[in-house]
């Protein structure tokens, strides 16, 4: 490829004027600009967006770290979030965080020495200090971290109104609730102690079952279905992530048990794994585009310098009508 | 955060004597150095990695570009990547094109202007004639542009024969084998042709069925298991890939048909949403991670300037035994 030492030889004039012209900066006359872009033509010059880039203090890019890429709920979300950015001029750059220590740190560090110009933090696997230290654009899904980082999630309320109405409309007495162990403070909590409140005053029993942390691939899933069938083989209900919930509906069927007659099963996320059979799923279904779109258009707010008025995004979920509640 | 003007002043020394030391070049008395770490760490000094990446003209980003971020294959297989790429020191940068006309040559442009180091081509919808004016790294997956340009992909005679015999063990007359258009010569077609062959050699008849080019939402695949069913309501196997595969087998369900017993459903790629259930899919499995491995060890020896000897690396696939054949 032709450098930008061959442009200046070919046009007669020094590099730094090439570079004036590349980067549309200072005074270079017109007979000058004309010649260095009839050479750039001809040598099929293509500029390097690293030395702009370093000119800018900028990349471009915007890091998207997320436990697991392959996971339905996440790569749905990277796809939105890659999309909305290109829209918005930047590019993604990934890392999925799940069983591998350091990386995340590496990113973090990636962050500071300017590689990215943002991050959207759907892992968080550090201690809560390490993203205080932090003073780039920075936004997270679904965690709380400080009242000057943005983050978006659904109304934890409306999920657990909506799971609770969705079993006690068929009357169940004993629902199992998959919770996941955190580290750092999300808003799953507040979810899960309403969904205990709310059937519970209705005389339903309400069974909390950690299917772990990190759990994200098919065998995880399954060996935490067999748990959960075991530990409460007397239950009329799960209500779980996805994932889990299509592997309860497996565990089920493998111990003669009907969906929905004799279990009701509801999901939370409605990924598309649920609607695409054999059974559609009973979902709580989480706006996974709207809320790329919104994180997205946070981080490129800070990005640019500017505030980001609204700290907190808080989004509707919807109820898909399936076939398993 | 501190710049390397503050470090240089606190130090006592020219901007570029800090250069030095950054990048670790050139020559710098012991006792500066010192006064310059020393400066460095009190300000907590972080160099840019944008004015490296200039003076070697390398980012560090190999780019992912595939059709859909969130297809159950390509994000499994962005993951493996993903993971590769950072344990050889590069990062993911990644690209979904599906839907999107621009983007793709977008990307190209992106190697061109050495933001990326390297790219691997999971889609390919522009000419063939615009990859081969690419003089920069870059690999395929399960495409075929030129001999010079590395690519991997499954042993498609493999995949023909135990997907057929599959089938023959179990006596099917009728079998529609789901194809795609492509617009680039791929292996498919390779396979679709054996495929079609094994089978009516020993007296199955095979139907083709197009799903169309770029079908990847869930929306998509159900629509098109609807018109197989219309097409081809006496067949009683379907061979196609996951996600067509699953809607395929609630179709039958819909419509009473018995899988396996009366229908037979066998799917390609085997990847993790074929495992969940309720059903287990009848799989031929494709070694995601291996050829993710594969790809990225391709595209560092290209980077770095090598010979790649293997310019197709093939792989076997596994039949994944399932409860749909």
């Amino acid at each position: 490829m032709a450098s930008i030492g061959d442009v200046a030889k070919l046009a007669g004039v020094s590099r730094s004027t090439v570079s004036l012209v590349c980067n549309n900066k200072g005074y270079v006359s017109d007979e000058t600009r004309k010649k260095i872009e009839k050479a750039m033509k001809e040598l099929n010059y293509i500029p390097s967006e690293l030395g702009r880039n370093l000119k800018m203090q900028k990349s471009g890019i915007v890091g998207i770290i997320v436990p697991d890429i392959a996971h339905p709920f996440f790569s749905t979300f990277i796809k939105y979030a890659e999309k909305e950015l290109y829209s918005r001029g930047y590019k993604a750059l990934i890392c999925g965080t799940a069983g591998r220590e350091d990386v995340e740190e590496a990113y973090l560090q990636m962050l500071d020495r300017r590689t990215m110009d943002g991050v959207i933090m759907g892992a968080h696997s550090l201690k809560k200090e390490r993203y205080l230290k932090i003073d780039r654009p920075i936004v997270t899904i679904d965690c709380y971290l400080a009242d000057y980082i943005p983050t978006v999630h659904v109304d934890k309320r409306q999920v657990a109104e909506k799971a609770a109405s969705l079993f006690l409309e068929k009357n169940r007495k004993k629902v199992v609730q998959l919770v996941s162990s955190h580290t750092i403070k999300n808003y799953e909590n507040e979810k899960e102690q309403l969904f205990h409140e709310l059937l519970e005053k209705q005389g339903c029993e309400v069974v909390d079952i950690s299917i772990g942390y990190n759990t994200f691939t098919a065998e995880g899933y399954k060996d935490a279905a067999e748990r959960i069938f075991e530990e409460c083989s007397d239950m009329d209900g799960i209500f779980g992530v996805d994932m889990a919930a299509i592997a309860c509906l497996r565990e089920a069927k493998l111990r003669k048990l009907k969906v929905p007659e004799e279990l009701s099963i509801v999901s939370i996320d409605g990924t598309y794994i649920t609607k695409l059979g054999p059974e559609i799923l009973t979902s709580i279904v989480q706006p996974i585009e709207k809320m790329a779109k919104k994180l997205v258009s946070m981080i490129i707010l800070q990005i640019e310098g500017k505030q980001v008025e609204e700290i907190k995004a808080i989004f509707d979920v919807e109820i898909q009508d399936g076939e398993t509640c």
